[in-house]
């Protein structure tokens, strides 16, 4: 009988109008991960992103080609046709096209018409990842690209993984600035319970949102405490900076260390996860994962503990937020309405952040 | 060829815009089963009731409780939470509300924000089945819960079921207003031929409609006639009263008796039965049912002989209005057009009445 | 990165405003192939044609009763019923229907209301298929159903079929105008690489719209080349007439013959197709198919394995159709363009006069 009066209701519904949501038309001019490196082949590979149908494949001087899925002349998708030298040939009638998306031949008749061309995408491989420029490709800006070093550097184990979450990514997005969550969402996988109540620290700039968490001491779960030996009751600190980076890159970082020794000598243990959403559509996510270490180097063992152990959390929340999605799309617009709490400040500043992205877009 | 006159359809089509149908919003200011009360145990249940999402579950002193199924931080299903103790912890960041839809504890933070609150519905258990008041908890009118003595009376012996209806509620209404279907829908379960030709009387209040119909002589189908021993040709009467009670119950009465016997001595058999459609989308509905007699009390295997054959007639019901409400759904707007006939009269009647509620409801 | 100036694109869409396409309104004052004869039994069929919910049954005279299958009292699909002796008794109330629609009876009351009637459609079976006309049966307009001597000529082989495509048949006439796709979409079934490039000739008129194309020499695949024993390498002559005939009736004529005989002696092979796609929906269509051959008469084996190679061909064009749908349908309106070339001017004024006929037709 709690349910607020009218005008607070109303209040949080204008107040949501300012923050990005699953109404939010796509950002384009911005770089998202388009597949992992070893996804793309010398065949072709159809892939929606951002709402737009795109066909893959890698050319034979190694670079990944992205071009619109939809021949000019009968929109027959491309990727149903055949990949013949570096070119796309039609299924239906033949059309071929070139690597920069031109038609460069047409069965039919002995010339091309003009401008018979689909749109081609910038991409570019750093690492695991296949990045793409959803943009126009001259206004491709590398500056907008975060630096990943760990994700190349030589010092770090990692591994990857894929999941398809049904629900928009900014609430992928909101999910991971505040790992809050952890301690009920994951309450069987990763999280503990101290976790939601540890204290924590918003950082908030211009298109930078992070929240710290330390939580000292702690008790690990066994995905890390197992690998980093830190198996003890309140054994361990866990200090963790969670960071939307870009619209395509969120990463977690967290250093483990036996907070019973001291702080000159104790080992630290260091791993990072780049969480990396891509829009499928409006309320469907490519959710691309690169996890590393920087300790157990060259143990496949507990890479794939670890591994194993992690995606079963990334299930729980794609699970968790494919419900958020359901509850959000099918809750009469009237009845829909929340609330935010300290923990969401960051969260709630890239949401803003994002829907002013798109607003400028939109004018531009 | 005889498609009639399309001056003749346009009124017939104008006529229609004064009934409730399947686009007409739902009366919130009533009383639905929510629930058989043996569904709502020490755990979270989750359905959707006019078009809402609720989470039900039993409080520790037998009461129903029924929130709103989300979160109102980030619109969560609560009902993917946990149940402690009388509260729901919200399976995402732990926000934890009370019975009465109260917010209260956040484990990121130490007190909890104001109006962070949902709507709480108003439940009433009777007998087999748990009633909810769909509109404001506040306003509950038990004035308008229809008596259903003989559903809590020792001397009646009962059972109950429920089915999934893919159509509006307001065409069950419809339906179980006229029962001359039965001679053609139930043709192979409970109707007779005789059924649909037998005189009938309307009743036509205000927000009371009723359809009387006294099938003398008949002979029984076997659902009715093991039971009473009536099974001999032309040896009954059936006289049955069907009746709107209210937007959650329509009741149908039926009392059996040999026709051939002196009214005096003669032995009468009654059974009665409840359908309570509870809308849960525009195009579908919970179909609850309890059906009772007068006879063979503690008859476990009459009981169940009765309650098979019954069911098999229902689902009869559900099976052709889900194909109506097919049709209705895919006939384009310019050809639907319904014409009705004498034996319409309380429907039409009723769903005038449905409307008229609906249309008072949206102006306060 | 060579997507058309915006300028460019506009233009090529405004071109496009003009074409029938899947946003166009059906034409319903024309006629279309509802079933096969042999479908056409006693007793009831449903099927959905230009959007529109029919039933149909055979009559005992043996003519093809088509009926709107939806009781204008309850709007319960009639094809729920049960037919007995030529008339149609609604599975509802048990109203009864007669071939012309009239309702003629009511079982609850004495008399049938004035006007209780549905749409009949005027039926003409021809051969194996039974034609409807889809707007008012009293304009039924014989001149527009296209001659098909072949199609009931004693000196022809036939075999025939019938595909579900999820596709616009607008789509489904433009393919078969421009067989230009034989080499690509057919490259594994009956088509050549050749086919593509031979020379072909359009012919445009008034309803009336072909290609033609003369393949010569050429080599046969099997499903020609056995049958005719025209087996060699460049032995074949392949000339081929496509025409679309009326909405319902696409036609393909082909003529084989060894080109190396002298003309005046060698023996002519033909083969005729015709291809009748009848809406379904505005994205589905029943795609009907007799396929003729003016030799090897009274050879079953030949006909089986004609037939079973030609299906293989046309399930693929039922495939790409279904693909190019699922492009047009997820394509956002502004990154939809089309151009055409030469080979596609007998399409694109086909889909020039089936708009027309939509806009005349639209105004009456």
């Amino acid at each position: 009988m709690t349910r607020p009066h009218i005008s607070v209701i109303t209040a949080a519904q204008n107040a949501s109008q300012r923050l990005a949501d699953r109404h939010t038309p796509f950002v384009m001019n911005d770089w998202y991960v388009a597949a992992f490196g070893e996804e793309i082949k010398d065949q072709l590979l159809a892939r929606t992103l951002l709402g737009r149908r795109l066909v893959f494949y890698r050319a034979s001087d190694g670079r990944v080609v992205a071009l619109e899925d939809r021949c000019p002349h009968r929109s027959m998708p491309l990727s149903a046709g055949t990949l013949e030298q570096d070119t796309i040939v039609c299924g239906y009638h033949g059309l071929r096209f070139n690597t920069e998306g031109d038609c460069i031949e047409v069965p039919s008749q002995s010339t091309c018409p003009p401008n018979m061309g689909i749109r081609a995408y910038r991409t570019l491989e750093r690492g695991a990842v296949v990045w793409i420029w959803m943009g126009e490709a001259e206004q491709a800006d590398l500056t907008k690209l975060p630096a990943q070093d760990w994700m190349t550097d030589d010092q770090w184990e990692r591994s990857q993984g894929h999941l398809s979450l049904q629900a928009n990514y900014v609430r992928l997005h909101e999910n991971l600035l505040d790992l809050t969550h952890l301690s009920f969402l994951h309450a069987k996988s990763f999280g503990t319970p101290d976790y939601a109540k540890a204290a924590f620290e918003s950082v908030i700039g211009d298109g930078q949102f992070a929240l710290l968490r330390n939580v000292v001491p702690t008790t690990l779960p066994p995905v890390w405490g197992i690998p980093t030996g830190l198996t003890g009751q309140g054994q361990a600190a866990r200090i963790v900076r969670s960071e939307f980076r870009s619209l395509g890159l969120h990463e977690v970082s967290v250093t483990f260390y036996d907070c019973h020794l001291p702080e000159a000598t104790r080992p630290q243990y260091r791993i990072r996860t780049a969480h990396m959403p891509t829009p499928e559509t409006a309320t469907s996510t490519h959710y691309f994962i690169v996890h590393g270490r920087d300790f157990a180097q060259n143990d496949a063992q507990t890479t794939r503990f670890m591994h194993d152990q992690l995606f079963v959390a990334f299930q729980e929340d794609v699970d968790g937020l494919a419900l958020q999605e359901q509850a959000l799309a099918s809750t009469p617009a009237e009845d829909l309405y929340e609330f935010s709490v300290a923990a969401d400040a960051p969260a709630v500043a890239m949401r803003r952040y994002v829907l002013g992205r798109q607003q400028k877009e939109a004018k531009a």
